[in-house]
């Protein structure tokens, strides 16, 4: 069976599933139980549905007997995954929308439009939507229910998760052989020289954050979340050091919802000594309940902070249930995590040089592969950049490498490099990578884009310049305390927009230190609207893309740090330092259009790329390169 | 009586009447019942309590038998009036929050220390505040409300406006000759060939948006929004074309809730004609609640478009208690007003051509006193100004003029020219005017600085300069669609940032159509989330201000505009074409420093205002000034 009939086969066992429950419509989240980016294979549904790989993306059945449509079953992508998704699901049943391009819908839009279609005129025709309360969050589960419930038909919501679950269901039918929950993997403690705050300061600072607050109680579901509160890490999701668990925290106790035997000895006594108790996971919802339904001294103590954003649907009803006081706050975790600690600092500091050295060995051996015109495929680029990086101290990737070559550059998110696809002379290719650092406790991630043997057209040269003159525009910034990543994202854009030209993503996102390379809640966009403090960390990563043809993307990690206030003494100062050196590719640099503000900023970063990363390098080879892009 | 002992007087005895009604926080609010910005002189009542006169910042009164401070009353004032407060309010009574620096409360953290200090640990003593619930917006009493709620003590609410106003009480105690009710002036209307949409397709406009939304009742409150919807002007605030009047459109009928006899016979008529009853401006709160509890048949009919932000507490309490559904949404009325069609933009750019004229004649008479060196003072160049103002068609100013000599430049909202302060040689003067033209139906808002007799310093080249820098940034920005304020903010700040200076306000605010000068909801600055639309107009406006020295500011109006897709032939792209055409001072320019595409936008610049400013000069001085500024 081809990998398209597979897909149609079970997308259409759910279908009839959706007839025979007479449920309208079936909502598929990309997202899992802790609302992951990245899912543990087990958990993977959509995928294992339809077929689409994206980190983003929501999948909609539409039952085809109430809804008369051409095709039953609907992707919602986003900018990033246009070009990836019709080539991955089986378009005869999925038709993919663009989300953002007109004339494509939304996840909303498509139900609305659902019960219309539907109910015709009859306003009085129901109308059911299955999903699993536990894979949505709270924010978006509320969104579609205020959007449906403008409508005049009354619309039914569905629980389609435990007892059983759809998806889980159908695929213990297809597949029995296939584990329904995640193979779990051992829990490690990273030591306080790597956290730079020690298990029982942190649940201090917790506690008191929970105070100022009046709020008692802290569930943690994110699972980059509960890893940062308990000093733990783990193995249970690809390329994200993080274990299944929750975490729950109040004013006077603290709960690790895992199997106690997945922790070694030691660190379960350390846990206990600190006063965490461990329970097994299933017990996280029902601990709450209980906690939440025993006298308490005061409101506060039973006072339950959810983030409608991080939190499912599923908790907040329960929650909602217990007639107790909800603190409606973003999430104080990750608040707290995204501004790193000294230590924290140090370690992504070096991990990001150790990472820099094996990106650098990498382009250093592309270019001669190119130079000396060997074959050499998109794989051949990934799995020699994945052993330098082992080389350098990674345990393993960040995410998935991609390696890009021509068309397959403009795949904004173009995660499988291909050992059939060759780089051809004068190609783009795109080398997006990062890796995980365990014995640093850093997390690293860097894209560079390269003319595959420096052959660049006349139209390559000007939009690597002008991406590049984005990145520095940016990465050069000093601006007030108080600045937002909202405010500065056009800053990057702006040399693109004078040649008419934009990229459809946010400009940077924050990363977590030996944890996700994505993390709230900082970072370069229209939608962060938290200024920017010391110690958090964000990509700049400014690029270009045409389909058909490539594209260009720049990104460093850079931490935000203090700068002298030049001109206004009394108010503080910040700017950008770049974790990564690494060099940009001299020969597609337009120097004749750069400002000296930019030449600045390259023979600057030049200055530092020689006493930082060269001393560190490898090969001769290396070291050459590394000289030939020199300002 | 010195005007500063006037206003302790009124202080000392509204703190009484705290103390006889145990009352231990009230709050004077900025506006007044149509939560203009601009007020009519009988509704300014915090003015006539404390003396202050800036557009913005509410105060606070503490019973000083409850809550012992140095000063019982503060006033929370942005970083616009942080110079001008002090020198207007009796500082030994009222002290002054700068809100934004450190150290400075907002008047929420001042009434939660209030609380505090009255209640020490006792939190079972509870705690009464007043405030006139129609002189407040409904988001920012629920924002006080959720925040003194969090506090262990009860807290009591107090409408403190009608039955009667206690302020008003006050002052009729105090000056019984003073008007409690505003003067009303005659309501004139705009014919159709100068707002380019008839009433009855603007009611229709209105009601089809109603429906999109599933409402069926609007309140309108605002006196622009009520203005504008009936093609309708007046003069009952200073500045500002409007009257005083609510207005109210359902699916079936509308309302104007004014005098019917402040109207022309032909007016009245016209109204009655295209549906819109006219009732007593009293009438307005009740007959909302007649039509919301008289029986209809769908639940649209009753449901009420309601925004926190421009509707007031009083008003969302009247819905509330109706029970019926509300239509949660931000104003309708803004939102369709900050959309010009092609009649009102040539309104706009005809007037505001006719106040490039205005403002380069008093320019270059300046520049002749400065080169003669003739006492000036800054009322001198008001008076000219608004002189110019008048003979080229405006009927008045838009707002107060601001002239600051000096280090009153430094003063962002200053508004008294004095006839004392005279320009001194090599003083910074920073002018900012706007003019109301009603044959145009165009409203203007322009900020020029200058040296007095051009003798810069070198501090004042280099500010100078980067000011305008970042004026054209943004005004040479070409963005796509989808592009919002919050987002191109920072472009405007970079080349002030670059030297480690800001400024405090925004970078620039939307305009109505012979309306008022600042109009939501569009505008350039972190707060502003929606995108660009061709037709709207917004000011940019950078500047850069240092007290006790002096400031900058350079604004211009521009609306937006379509521009040509350059490398992206799918999406739409926007950018700004100028309203104004006044030459920038050469002699401030550092043209060292300035990079091509920088030099490129002042010689169109330049062109453009040959083009469509010099032909309309009235004098060759002007002329010869203008021709001295060339690019």
């Amino acid at each position: 069976m081809s990998n398209f009939s597979l897909y149609e086969h079970r997308l259409t066992a759910l279908l009839q599933q959706c007839q025979a429950k007479a449920v309208d419509a079936l909502i598929i989240p990309a997202s899992d139980e802790h609302l992951n980016e990245y899912l543990p294979e087990a958990w993977k549904r959509r995928d294992w549905l339809c077929g689409f790989t994206g980190s983003a993306g929501d999948l909609l059945l539409l039952n085809p007997i109430a809804i008369p449509l051409e095709k039953p079953c609907q992707l919602f992508v986003d900018s990033r995954y246009y070009e990836q998704a019709p080539l991955e699901v089986p378009t005869g049943l999925v038709s993919v929308s663009n989300v953002g391009q007109t004339g494509h819908a939304t996840l909303v839009e498509a139900l609305e439009k659902a019960v219309l279609l539907k109910s015709g005129n009859n306003t009085s025709l129901s109308f059911t939507v299955g999903v699993d309360f536990n894979t949505i969050s709270s924010a978006k589960f509320k969104q579609l229910e205020a959007r449906l419930e403008k409508l005049p038909n009354p619309i039914t919501w569905l629980n389609t998760g435990r007892n059983p679950h759809w998806v889980d269901e159908l695929k213990q039918a297809q597949n029995p052989e296939d584990a329904l929950f995640p193979k779990l993997h051992a829990v490690f403690s990273l030591s306080d020289d790597l956290t730079g705050c020690s298990l029982s300061e942190k649940l201090g600072n917790i506690r008191q954050a929970l105070q100022a607050n009046q709020a008692g109680l802290l569930p943690i579901t994110k699972l980059d979340e509960v890893a940062w509160a308990f000093n733990l890490r783990g193995a249970d999701v690809a390329y994200n050091p993080v274990f299944i668990a929750y975490g729950l925290i109040t004013l006077e106790k603290a709960f690790l919802f895992a199997e106690a035997q997945r922790l070694p000895e030691t660190v379960q006594q350390g846990l206990r000594e600190t006063g965490v108790d461990i329970l097994p996971y299933e017990a996280f919802f029902q601990t709450i309940e209980t906690l939440l339904n025993s006298p308490s001294e005061t409101e506060t103590v039973r006072s339950t902070w959810l983030d409608d954003a991080t939190h499912t649907a599923k908790l907040f009803q329960l929650i909602v249930g217990c007639g107790t006081p909800i603190v409606a706050k973003k999430s104080l975790i990750e608040k707290l995590k995204s501004v790193k600690n000294s230590v924290e600092l140090q370690g992504m500091r070096k991990a990001n040089l150790q990472a820099s050295v094996a990106i650098t060995e990498t382009l250093a051996w592309l270019w001669q592969r190119g130079e000396t015109q060997q074959p050499t495929s998109e794989k051949d680029v990934a799995d020699f950049l994945e052993s330098q990086y082992l080389a350098s101290g990674a345990s393993g990737l960040s995410f998935n490498t991609i390696a890009g070559a021509g068309a397959n550059a403009a795949i904004v998110h173009y995660g499988t490099p291909s050992s059939e696809k060759q780089l051809e002379l004068g190609d783009w290719f795109l080398l997006d990578s990062g890796g995980q650092y365990p014995t640093l406790a850093g997390t690293t991630d860097c894209t560079r884009t390269t003319v595959f043997a420096g052959k660049a057209s006349a139209k390559m040269k000007p939009i690597y310049t002008a991406v590049l003159q984005g990145h520095i525009a940016c990465a050069g910034l000093a601006f007030p305390k108080g600045t937002t990543g909202a405010t500065i994202d056009a800053v990057c854009r702006q040399p693109l927009w004078r040649l008419g030209l934009d990229y459809g993503h946010g400009t940077g996102h924050g990363v977590g230190a030996f944890l996700n390379v994505h993390e709230s809640p900082i970072g370069i966009s229209k939608g962060y609207s938290i200024p920017f403090e010391v110690g958090n960390i964000t990509s700049i990563e400014p690029g270009y893309y045409e389909g058909g043809w490539g594209g260009v993307r720049l990104e460093n990690l850079y931490e935000v740090v203090e700068r002298p206030a030049l001109g206004d003494a009394t108010s503080r100062w910040l700017g950008f330092e770049s974790l990564l050196y690494i060099p940009f590719e001299r020969a597609l640099i337009d120097e004749s259009v750069l400002t000296a503000n930019e030449l600045a900023w390259l023979q600057a970063y030049s200055r530092a790329v020689d006493e930082k990363l060269t001393p560190l390098l490898k090969t001769d080879l290396a070291r050459a390169w590394v000289e030939n892009q020199r300002f």
